[in-house]
């Protein structure tokens, strides 16, 4: 591979005059610049990043650490982190935690080894106590953080309160929460804090039921749907978690002969692209996950550059009225 | 952030011999290895993998480059080559390209700067005739490859045989395919090849309609498959050239009053998450988008050792029965 050398023969300039074109630094004439840049094309020289990175003693690599890539709430993310990142200068390292204690540890040194400039933690927690990657920036999305440098999350309980206050205004009158995972504790337990809060206000009786993190290492609910609807036979107002749980709601009820949302109405959480795929559409809360990336991102950038940044962001839901309510 | 003289200091090892243990060369006692775990722990050091992937010349990064993140095919495809890099001991720098041939070569641009031990390329083709990242390898996944390493694909043909065969066995006399992006030519081109084939071996009457870049990038499709049911009343066999738009013509034919699969049968392609989320679920072709992915990292990893890899690897696809046939 051709070396800033090779260049700087080709060109009869110095080293020194091909590396202040290269990082632009100094004055420079136009001539000089473009002669170094048609050498470079004609040796096909690529300026070596782990070399600059070396005596930068930083990388513009953002490491994205999450418990799931093709859980559709995730993809849409890493999608949004991606081209935020692209947008700031910085690339992506993904990494893929499976919401496993072990391999975030493993994730987050091998971050710190790679000298990341910042680390965009969604998974876990039990890692996040034990990191000590000294200066480099650790955002946390919609997961807590005890000792990190900022956490964005949605307003996870208002996204319940809404969720409660539709199915009760749509006429329901007994009303079942389908809750995510309850092994780590995460702002998302908050959507059945302002879910119940609700149901009491307005003394509707609510049941709230748990899923593990088999269903959702696996991305299947239905067995465990169908269990839940014999046992609750006269319930006719379902929040679920996510919409992934949601669609799968659906499903149960079609094969089980429940007409939604004749019967039962139900309403999903995220605004994935699943939500708007099921016949009937599905009503859900939007999490902005746009602007939620786009926070992560940008935090991250301005804690890198050593400025104070929020330790807590908390972004607006909104309710999205489709087919099932 | 403590360094390796650091390390050294603390334990009265010198620094050769510390670095040995790192890289586990040569003999060394077990009290001393252990000595150098435990200062490492206590200083919280982290070997620089920037400089070590200078000295190497190569870094065990693996750039993916795809159109598309959350497009529930490449969030499979992205997931299972994050598990597969994960097992062989790489990581993986996400890029995401839109299909944009600018994007393309910025990014194969930024993978040859950055020293990447090799590409997984799924986007687009202009850039690779471009390329030239002298000992790089480069993967293609279900793109055509004119200069590179190696390619894979799935029996895109096969697929589209298949699933003509099976909307005949099941009765319908009318079919229509609705295709990928014509714009750009694609391994999934083959799918409407093989579909073709089987409609004129059958002389069954068969149309097939091309979708734009602009319905794939918004993955909408909605208003396009309204118009096509709308002029093509007779039809009574679909074959759609992806899951996503097989759960948007599901959608279309139940607001249009259209039985699935009664009226009108549905197959899809690929075998995602969103195939079994809908009701009735999709028909589909089963890509084998995990082993694809394997048999990707496997032939970079190859290549990166600088064994002979096969230029060409087809893999076998499978008709999976559900609810619109």
């Amino acid at each position: 591979m051709a070396t800033l050398k090779d260049v700087a023969k080709e060109t009869g300039l110095t080293v020194t005059t091909v590396s202040r074109v290269l990082n632009n630094r100094g004055y420079i004439s136009e001539e000089a610049r473009q002669k170094v840049y048609d050498a470079m094309k004609k040796l096909n020289y690529h300026p070596n990043e782990v070399a600059r990175s070396l005596s930068r003693q930083t990388t513009n690599t953002i490491g994205v650490i999450v418990p799931h890539i093709k859980h559709p709430y995730f993809a849409e993310l890493i999608s949004n982190l991606e081209n935020q990142a692209y947008k700031k200068g910085y690339k992506i390292l993904l990494c893929n935690s499976q919401e496993k204690g072990e391999k975030e540890r493993e994730y987050l040194d091998m971050c710190t080894s790679n000298r990341v400039a910042g680390i965009i933690l969604c998974s876990g927690t039990v890692a996040v106590e034990e990191f000590n990657g000294s200066n480099i920036p650790l955002i946390t999305l919609e997961r807590y953080l005890e000792n990190g440098t900022a956490t964005v999350e949605c307003d996870n309980r208002q996204g319940g309160r809404m969720a409660a206050e539709k199915l009760i205004a749509s006429g329901c009158k007994r009303l079942l929460h389908i809750s995510g995972v309850r092994e780590t504790a995460m702002p998302a337990d908050l959507r059945a804090v302002g879910f119940g809060e609700v149901c009491r206000e307005r003394e509707i009786p609510c049941k709230e039921v748990d899923t593990s993190s088999f269903e959702y290492e696996h991305l299947e609910y239905h067995d465990l749907i169908e269990k839940i609807l014999r046992e609750n036979q006269k319930v006719d107002g379902i929040f679920a978690s996510s919409d992934l749980i949601a669609a799968q709601i659906l499903q149960v009820c079609y094969s089980m002969g429940i007409c939604v949302p004749e019967q039962v109405k139900l309403i999903g959480f995220d605004d994935v692209n699943i939500a708007s795929l099921t016949t009937p559409p599905i009503t859900t809360i939007h999490q902005p996950i746009r602007e939620m990336a786009e926070m992560a991102v940008n935090l991250l950038a301005e804690a890198a550059e050593g400025k104070v940044v929020p330790k807590r962001s908390i972004l607006p839901v909104a309710l999205v009225e489709r087919g099932t309510t």
